[in-house]
């Protein structure tokens, strides 16, 4: 729908190459007038289609989806201290319906807690009622006063999946945490994009959780990216909204709670991991197109080609694939830019030395080709994807692995901060967090590290030298 | 999750037959503490997601699926004069972002014409453009002052699929309306409730339309539910957001439009039509759960009913139906009640009897008995379940069938709406409409009639006597 002038910006430019790509690969368009709002384009809309999919499934395993209201009204909103301190400057507050002033403010959910937990109050009797694990898949709201970005940092989030989970110990709920991040890294698996799992510093956890685990991938200027993060809440709600249950005794207990979530935030981490020079790079997991055939028409054998290529399409949807012959009457070299920029996997090449040699050309998005029969067409398809999207868990594994540098000191923390993660010594205090963030202007965002692309040690702290243990340092989206 | 205590009321009392059964199947809570919005349960969100992916199917042939954001800036929101006077009593609006009042109010779109308008404006540059088709599924806005009800009047409308699409010329978009009331149809004969379409009167279209054509089904009380509309936009919006293209000859043209919308409320035909004095009747293209296997154990033979009913299952599952077995240690006919509160169409009963026999009881929701050969168990149910769903389609529309009621005087309209429709001769004129309303406590629906359960034809006025042709008369939801 645009017209398609000048050129993407080279990807070692990100931040430019990001804001190009979007409209060019047609995702999102900013043009919006609300700061913050964006405008999904189908295309955009197709990739978070299908990794909403691999997502749902993932979740619909051991959770049921339900949905709960947009609009909060103040008084439940404020009920619980510590969460509203972490939100009240981000709300959005509904006054008027029509022309009424409404009696009680409604706060558009910047998260649902507030929302849900009244409810779960209401639902949950009995011991036999737990564990409660329910998601919904919604959109949030943020009135950011920082810089706002597609996809990264909005103030509407269109696509928050969040889970809030019920146990009846303390034991149960934390159990259920290694679940989410055993989930999350399946889904991330699926995306091939790669994450690191940290503890966050308790003044970074979520407002109310007793700790957050947090899954960050690193994009391409080494800054991470938050793309998911699981909540230990421990009784801490459940004493606030009176989530009580009755155990197998005949007592009244609190129950205990978990939260976890994921947003667009993992669209733009498979746009900025796999994307190159010439566009977007979609896992075939998540591509609304996977394969694009293009006819090779030479002369008079037009029409032959055309129906070669019409027949292989038809063969390949019957075998399952999202697939489609791109017939315009277009050189097909601007065809191939055309596709490459949007990111498809495979394409599918058929002229007339194919049809002569029973062979069709197939080229991955990475420049891969391959000369496939085509009596095994569907086979060779299938292994030809699944190579491909092989690969580019590898390269991403190997990118982020490049950006990983375990550093001894603060100068070479801030070296390293500089085009990627430092991995170093912390000894736990807020005091010693502070030194570093302001010695090498970056953060620590989190301890217990979980990577295997990581080896964590004890050592001294790199900034006053006790005790201390390995820690993540970041700048940060 | 609630305690089931007392029994559903029988359905010829409508009204609280179902603000009890949406509790007692699970579908909508009622507790949430803001007027007019209400909680999906798990099972109810489950019918919605089926429904749902029925009807993205049906759109996803020519449309492609996109989002806009939920906040319209009200200098958006003001441009166009005859759809702000249908909204503007009902728009709820957002003046603070947390402590700052907004610049520029907020509304949180009724309906999204004014959020993707200004969009498509910029999209569409040249007749190639043409047409677009896009929808989106959101939630939507209305500060109801009516008294509200769960899934048929609601503040927050949480699944609201609008379709809006843009063509090159008026005969082009009125083809369209054609082929959304034809995705329509299909939409409701797949969810088995019978609907009448008619063109609404004047003053009752969308504002800001030329026409509305509406789908209406017949509720057990009576009244009609509005469950689908379609409108043709004509060049209205397109003038006022300036959405042009460029034709064959170079010339500048304002584009013509459409826009049709499903909200909740197919939920609510579903749950209405079809449910009876047990509980809720789900059609299986619906049904969250097609098939609950129920164990019949007799003493010792425990082990070997529960492993045939667990192989039954699994094989079952294989075939892709969406199957439970229910084991726990409860007696059968509590598991009957259970699971025919929540509607699902197919009870599968295995005891000692059958494992001798080789064959398994199959039992319709509706009461139908059929015992399956054991061996072409795949064939026996998948047939079982479309016979099922056919007895639905007739039910339904022999239902309505009953409801509707030619009438030639005022007297035999105001006797007819008491249980259903009346079909009257109406000269068109809104002076008549209006003594017709006064007379019988009802509203003219629509003409333009299109139901082959109504024959239309030319007559004497009921209100005027003057030539006039078959319009609805109705009590309306």
């Amino acid at each position: 729908m645009e017209e398609d002038t000048g050129a993407l910006p080279r990807k070692e430019n990100f931040s430019e190459w990001y804001n190009d790509i979007l409209w060019r690969a047609e995702i999102m368009d900013v043009r919006y007038p609300v700061k913050g709002l964006y405008v999904w384009y189908p295309h955009g809309f197709g990739i978070r289609k299908r990794a909403y999919g691999v997502l749902r499934d993932l979740m619909d395993r051991d959770h049921a989806e339900t949905m709960f209201p947009l609009l909060i009204p103040k008084t439940e909103f404020m009920k619980e201290a510590e969460h509203i301190k972490g939100f009240e400057d981000e709300v959005y507050w509904v006054t008027h319906g029509g022309r009424n002033e409404l009696d009680v403010p409604l706060a558009l959910r910047p998260t649902s807690e507030t929302a849900i937990y009244p409810m779960y109050a209401l639902w949950i009797r009995s011991h036999t009622d737990l564990p409660l694990r329910l998601y919904q898949v919604v959109n949030t709201f943020r009135y950011e006063t920082k810089h706002t970005r597609p996809l990264i940092r909005l103030r509407e989030i269109t696509s928050f999946k969040e889970a809030h989970t019920v146990h009846a110990t303390r034991e149960e709920a934390a159990a259920q945490v290694e679940t989410a991040i055993a989930l999350y890294r399946e889904f991330y698996d699926t995306l091939r994009v790669p994450v690191i799992l940290s503890r966050r510093p308790a003044w970074d956890k979520f407002p109310g959780a007793d700790y957050t685990i947090a899954a960050d991938t690193i994009m391409p200027d080494g800054k991470t990216l938050q793309i998911g993060t699981v909540h230990m809440l421990g009784d801490h709600f459940s004493r606030t909204y009176a989530i009580t249950y009755e155990d197998a005794n005949g007592e009244q207990q609190y129950a205990y709670q978990t939260c976890y979530g994921i947003s667009e935030r993992s669209i733009a981490a498979v746009v900025s991991v796999h994307g190159d020079d010439k566009g977007l790079v979609l896992p075939p997991e998540v591509a609304p197109l996977e394969v694009v055939i293009v006819p090779i028409i030479v002369g008079k054998r037009r029409d032959e080609v055309l129906a070669s290529a019409a027949a292989l399409e038809a063969e390949l949807r019957g075998a399952g694939f999202a697939v489609k012959l791109d017939a315009r009457d277009m050189r097909p070299g601007a065809k191939y830019y055309h596709w490459e920029m949007r990111g498809v996997p495979l394409r599918v090449e058929v002229g007339p030395r194919d049809i002569d040699a029973n062979t069709v050309v197939a080229v991955a998005r990475t420049g891969k080709k391959t000369t496939l029969d085509r009596r095994g067409v569907v086979e060779g398809i299938t292994s030809v994807l699944a190579e491909f999207g092989e690969d580019l868990s590898q390269a991403a594994r190997q990118a982020m692995a490049a950006r990983i540098t375990a550093a001894e000191t603060l100068e070479e923390t801030a070296e390293a901060v500089k085009s990627g993660v430092a991995v170093v010594h912390w000894c736990g205090s807020q005091e010693c967090a502070e030194k570093i963030e302001a010695a090498v202007d970056a953060s620590i965002i989190g301890s217990d590290i979980r990577s295997d692309l990581i080896a964590v040690s004890d050592g001294p702290c790199v900034a006053c030298g006790g005790e201390g243990t390995s820690a993540l340092v970041a700048r940060t989206y």
